[in-house]
């Protein structure tokens, strides 16, 4: 299913996650896919104890074979070029979910997903955030219902502690890809992550 | 936890659905509470293959003791006079989630909704709507994080064949409202019904 | 000011304030406006303690010379006869201010504002509902924004036992709509009522 | 395109544009399509200059072989046994617009969108309200984005007058339906009515 | 109808747009307005293939005798002093029309519109973006409704290849600005672009 | 009542406010609160005529004894740590009430009050805005529902010059923020500045 996929794979600044969605991105080249990455202004910048800056820009180069997008106008060919089949949000954080429900294009990631959503194609965001179920649900919402928008499953990954707190079961990325290019959202949507 | 308290329960017509509320009503008088009922005016009025009008309401009357409310007028003493600890709305339809979003009160268990908020006192809500993931998710998110109001947890029945639909796992009313009554919120909220 | 003004005067369903507006329509006849009651289906049917259909009906007749509008054939004329220079609707109860915000016409009061707005002409509220700080704040923002729509200055009438309830001043109606004819709101419009 | 397909045609209570929409359903069965026919409760109560509730439901079932259906009950099941192809609501009125972007599903017109939407079937909007450009807009924009809604393309019919008022291109109606059972939006959109 | 009158001319980063919009400041210049321009942070800081940050300011200020402001400290004292008769926005991108929409003023742009507004003076958008039908089209519907906001009339530039996408006819400019001043929407609204 | 909590304190750049603010910064400490200041990018970036960055944040330091954080790294520990009972932020400016409001965490502020509500603990927010009754007014009514969200009582500082500006009482810090810490907005809500 993804063999030959221009798949465009953003990663936004939620770090403890991006390990975890690197390994992904390795498989959806071992699977054949065709990836453009893309990445956050605060992952190309900012280095936390899960790693650095250029770590993770060394590793998706290796990965895809392509230096990662990180400006506006690096992007913005997507619309006018369709260069991208479909484009993954991995992981998605609140406020690049925040921007994207409310028409904000002010970061290479939203102006991607901006550009993808001109041509009716494909977007799927794998959520990680403390206030999916709270002040961010209305956004959730709105994108749940939005033409073209995808999600990969998600659920609260510690309903005890934080109880607003969603993140999607990464795992099932090359699922919810496969569904979104045929035009569904894979289900069950809500899930135990 | 329920004994000697005060429990509103609002009855809306997702009529397959009210057989099995019938059934908690009578554990919440069994377990102490003083229960008053109030029914939908398509509860009070429409029959269908679940039950006809009058089946509902004498049951709810042997039940609870009481001739369940069914106007507007009826309830609204329970804003001035504090005649509810906590009120339970179950099952609660789409039409009733949505309005009570939007600051509709133009029906009995709206207004009693809204006569209870007006205390600032919890109202508890039981959804079940095909469309809770659709176009009623805003409503939802919106109600998520309005203050005193609390949610049964739900999940998604059937996201094969019913990707939207949301019903809430009606076993977990005692404790939704135990919870409800202490300000907190039943956790995990999302589960599988 | 209001000397020769065609003003729609609709009264909804707050029944206690019923007889405070009337004892303004009569002022509002006094200054020698041309007043045109409209009734609310509740106003229209409903008895309560404070008065009987009847009796609202027949003191509308009495101070204005004119039956009240009740349903939305007989408002639809508003709009292509540009019948008002200013609709008042006092009081607004919540219900209609929910409806008026979110695009719903389906009564006579609504249909009467969205003939008079289609216009550009004003439309002045007069809030009286326990849920205007509550669930309804946000459709008091909507309309506090909109064009051509004007309140009457409001503010908290109980803060204590309802801290969410707003009342308008009904005593500043006339102030409130010779501004709004001159395409100002009446400011302050916070006020403590 | 349309023949075999199985079309509810939904009116509400515009009521100078039925006879214009009671052409288009004769054009659609005309070209093959079986159409479901359901009326608004107004349509089905309210005589009016432009006819009787009497005239419109024989016609219909003098167009389509069937009575027209009018209450909640009798459209339920297009959600569980998939009755239709595609929904055509048309004329749309705005309160319907705004009802069924904000979830409310308490009328038959309604309640048929709702089950179409359950099974990710198309539901088509042809509008014609007076505040399209004005309080209604934004449940206008929602639907615009909601999966599974299409329009009739619409644009203002009288700006002069009334410079919100939004009417569809009703003759647009076959190519706006045959667009939505491939799942695109007829385009352009937005035209001069 | 320009003639003295003060003119706040803010340009945002639709690139491709800036040339014809320039020409706009040379007309209003020549019609008699005293233009004060204002620039976006991308305008003044990023070089494009339609041109460089230097060569737009040098333009500017030889147009209008007057260095753009870029900066928040800059444009605050149009609040307090009362600088502005009016404000056009053009190009309006997308961003910079959600962000006035949602209440957010962290930009030039953006606060000197809230400065003008806080005065209750007009604000005029000249609005090109790919998503104006899309997820921005709910700000689009919150701006068209509120007060002291006017648009250029806009339209759909290319519905087969970008149908969310919507471009404000430039050369209506004076005419909105004019009718603005006034107090009115120009009319038509939706225009072929 | 707030001798030994741990108070968050984040400043704002509603420049003209900060020195009011200080002040009671200091009256906390005084009262034995374990203070924890914020400031904003802007507090921590720019000098205007009521001061410096330097200035502030060396008061700041010499009131409560430490650094002030102004990253988002630096606040994110307040989430897993639970390192603070209640958050204030004053002055809170427009921007930040509506970032906050619609979900976006893109500054040391923001990111403060979502670990804060991710602990399910009180946010206490005295706002200072232009637009309060305008185009943010919305936010507003958000967050006056939102759970663990408390104000400030505020009213309209200037009605007459900036009708839509509010301006919390600023002097009522201390009550709302022991009211918050009990569950409780403090009352009345809607005062004279």
């Amino acid at each position: 299913m993804l063999r030959g996929r221009r798949v465009g794979f953003a990663l936004c600044a939620s770090h403890h996650n991006l390990d975890t969605v690197l390994g992904w991105v390795e498989r959806f080249v071992a699977a054949g896919a065709d990836v453009y990455p893309i990445v956050s202004h605060s992952v190309a910048t900012v280095a936390t104890r899960h790693g650095t800056p250029e770590g993770w820009i060394r590793r998706l180069e290796a990965i895809t074979g392509r230096a990662p997008w990180r400006t506006i106008p690096e992007v913005e060919p997507i619309g006018p070029k369709r260069l991208l089949d479909v484009l993954v949000v991995a992981p998605c954080t609140g406020t690049t979910l925040a921007k994207l429900a409310n028409g904000f294009s002010d970061s290479a990631v939203l102006m991607a997903a901006k550009a993808q959503l001109r041509n009716q194609r494909p977007v799927v965001l794998a959520i990680s955030t403390n206030d999916g179920l709270g002040l961010n649900a209305r956004n959730l919402a709105t994108l749940l219902n939005a033409k073209h928008v995808y999600f990969v499953p998600f659920g609260q990954d510690n309903p005890d502690e934080k109880p607003n707190s969603l993140t999607a079961r990464f795992d099932l990325l090359p699922q919810a890809v496969a569904a979104a290019l045929e035009g569904r959202q894979l289900q069950p949507l809500l899930v135990t992550p």
